[in-house]
């Protein structure tokens, strides 16, 4: 069994790294508190003999080998980086549990049959160079690297000089290697376990998402003296689509999502009628098709609202996700784990994208979900109990170590 | 008369100060570059020997003696300062036409019966630190002196530590003297004169206003997880309520201004549910109880639109600035100054604020206006013509000097 209280003791020391006064976590990726994060995970993981090696995207392998040579390495891993007010918990989980994995192997001296690695995954939030599941998207080849160098947060800082700034890029190439099975521990984020009062969430695919980039263009006027007639407020044309996520989402009822997180006034002043605002967009379904319908009427819908107000809308489709069902040998994996631990379970799609999304492209994946406080995610009260946690990192120590012993 | 050459070289000297790529300027009130400003404007004061003081809020006053030591003196000035994305001619074009009158009342060895003293007033813009009118309003005794050394910029530094920090502040306590009568000249910033091909404004008062600042309050959530019935978004409250801004002004025809400027989203990212939205709000009307209606109802009316998204609004009004009316006998000055030099005028209640305003409460007070391309103002693109310049400057010269030498 694993040791409950060493996990969370671990979770505790990592949740100081980026620490928020209101007790979240700002640990945004590829900054001096990633490094630092960083470099702690590496110190343990070295603690524990493990080899690590770094990807050209800052992705962090750690390899415990196995009895057999031949055997094919069975992943696990989550990540580091958070949002900027976020929880201690939305990444950090699935990393120290299987940290915590690694421990327990080495502590009762288990050598599994094939290898076993652990994973931090670089910008899984996408928060600061507006794609999520960065570093394991370019690894799994939806992102080119050179394109994923080149994009920018909004100081200008590209994701090659921010890697190369705090020493993260890595020699190995980001890209599949034969790999057997990948888990991924992690909260659920949303209310559904809490509600049902279940321990264990397994996870049978991931929701399917579309995000854009939206920049609207009117024009600069003194707001005291151009009259109704004459403004070309970029803000108010914002606003109405904002208005028009929020009712394309209710469309779809309790399933859909529909987002608007991120929001510029460029050069913003009180008495100026605004010239150009830029903002995100983002909604999510579990259906594909719910998805590639959204994504075929909304550029429509907003540019109509734009063009009526006399304000151009430019739109950049950032990816669209399609759902991603999970490898049923995996999932079973986890179902019977859950069960043998004698957890109360409930199979579940996730509402949030995970690595795991795009690392199931080219291995056989799955993922665990514990509870988490009234489904609060990507806020700094994000909190889940100790037990919640063993739980969760239970189930991924029995299920790594069935798969690495089949 | 003035000489137009000599003027225009002043104003795009002055404009080299805070150049902006796009040909406009970037002056804020109390940063570096209007200390350069301040400087050169300074050193131009000084070359005609005119004696500057400096008060507590950085208001700036040159003074050119009279022939009769009982006269009070006459006064002419505007601002430095501009938008964050400003124009050239925005304040500068009164403060530089006084400059150019104090020249040729120099050059023409003219001694006036009446002093003239010439102002620069700090912070008209209000882009900075949330009210507009700020050294003229403190000057007034609209805002108490120490109220307006504690209001901060976005980045916590307060009007007094600005100040100090350019070494603006002055020891002349920032309080009405007792003057003859203020003329200012400014472009119009709206499109009424160039659409009736009018030289030169005759400004009979400045429209009512009233200012807030607001906070919505939500919940960070995660974009992904969170249900609709789950959201508690503050940027969907946001937009709701620009679209009620605009709504409201709208109901009151060509003559309504309802505008949010300047629009914050607290920790933003993209895949959250904003938590925290903080913006402007603000409207204009030429009669004051259109906005004392306003100011009534649209607290109430906001209200309702956060509560009912469960998201509560936190407003608080920064100023109500009633009609100002300018002195009759100042007015008339103008006009016949206008008259007199064969300009078509046409009498016009000012949209902006202007530091006339406040001054206006114990200074009798008149305003010229020029024409400006387009109307268009608070805009990089902001451009009026050398001979506009020139005719407005001219105006002001000969209300001057009629006023000093009555
Ligand atoms: N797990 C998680 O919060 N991922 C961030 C990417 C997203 O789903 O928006
Ligand atoms: N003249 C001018 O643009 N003043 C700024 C204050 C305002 O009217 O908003």
């Amino acid at each position: 069994r694993i040791d409950g209280k060493r996990l969370w003791d671990s979770l505790m020391a990592m949740a100081e790294i980026g620490a928020t006064p209101k007790g979240g976590v700002r640990r945004l990726t590829l900054t001096d508190v990633d490094k630092d994060g960083r470099a702690r995970f590496r110190g343990w993981c070295e603690t524990l003999d493990l080899k690590v090696r770094v990807d050209a995207m800052g992705n962090m392998f750690a390899r415990r080998e196995g009895r057999d040579p031949t055997r094919l390495p069975v992943l696990m891993g989550s990540h580091l980086d958070s949002q900027p007010t976020g929880g201690k918990f939305d990444g950090a989980l699935g990393v120290i549990a299987g940290l915590e994995v690694m421990r327990t192997l080495h502590e009762l001296n288990i050598q599994t049959e094939a290898p076993v690695e652990l994973i931090n995954w670089t910008d899984e939030e996408g928060s600061r160079f507006g794609r999520s599941l960065m570093g394991s998207g370019v690894w799994a080849g939806v992102y080119p690297q050179d394109a994923a160098y080149g994009w920018a947060d909004i100081d200008g800082v590209t994701v090659s000089d921010a890697l190369d700034r705090i020493g993260a890029k890595g020699e190995h190439p980001a890209k599949p290697f034969p790999a057997d099975a990948y888990f991924e521990l992690h909260i659920e984020q949303g209310p559904i376990l809490e509600r049902e009062g279940k321990q264990v969430g397994v996870v049978t695919g991931a929701q399917a998402q579309v995000w854009w980039d939206a920049v609207v263009t009117g024009q600069d006027a003194h707001a005291g003296t151009t009259p109704p007639s004459a403004r070309k407020d970029a803000l108010l044309t914002a606003a109405r689509i904002i208005a028009l996520v929020d009712e394309m989402m209710r469309a779809h009822g309790d399933d859909g999502r529909g987002t608007v997180g991120w929001l510029q006034v460029v050069n913003a002043s009180r008495n100026v009628v605004p010239g150009e605002v830029r903002f995100s967009v983002e909604f999510r379904h579990p259906e594909t098709a719910a998805i590639e319908a959204i994504a075929a009427a909304f550029p429509q819908r907003a540019a109509e609202i734009a063009n009526a107000n006399r304000t151009p809308l430019d739109l950049k489709e950032l990816f669209l996700l399609p759902h991603q069902p999970f490898d049923p040998g995996c999932v079973g994996i986890v179902r019977e784990a859950s069960a043998r631990l004698g957890y109360t379970t409930r199979d579940i799609i996730s509402g949030a994208g995970h690595d795991a999304v795009y690392v199931a492209r080219s291995v056989p994946t799955a993922m665990i979900f514990t509870p988490c406080k009234d489904g609060l995610s990507h806020n700094e009260a994000e909190s889940i109990e100790p037990e919640e946690a063993e739980a969760g990192t239970q189930v991924l120590f029995q299920a790594v170590l069935a798969r690495a012993n089949r």
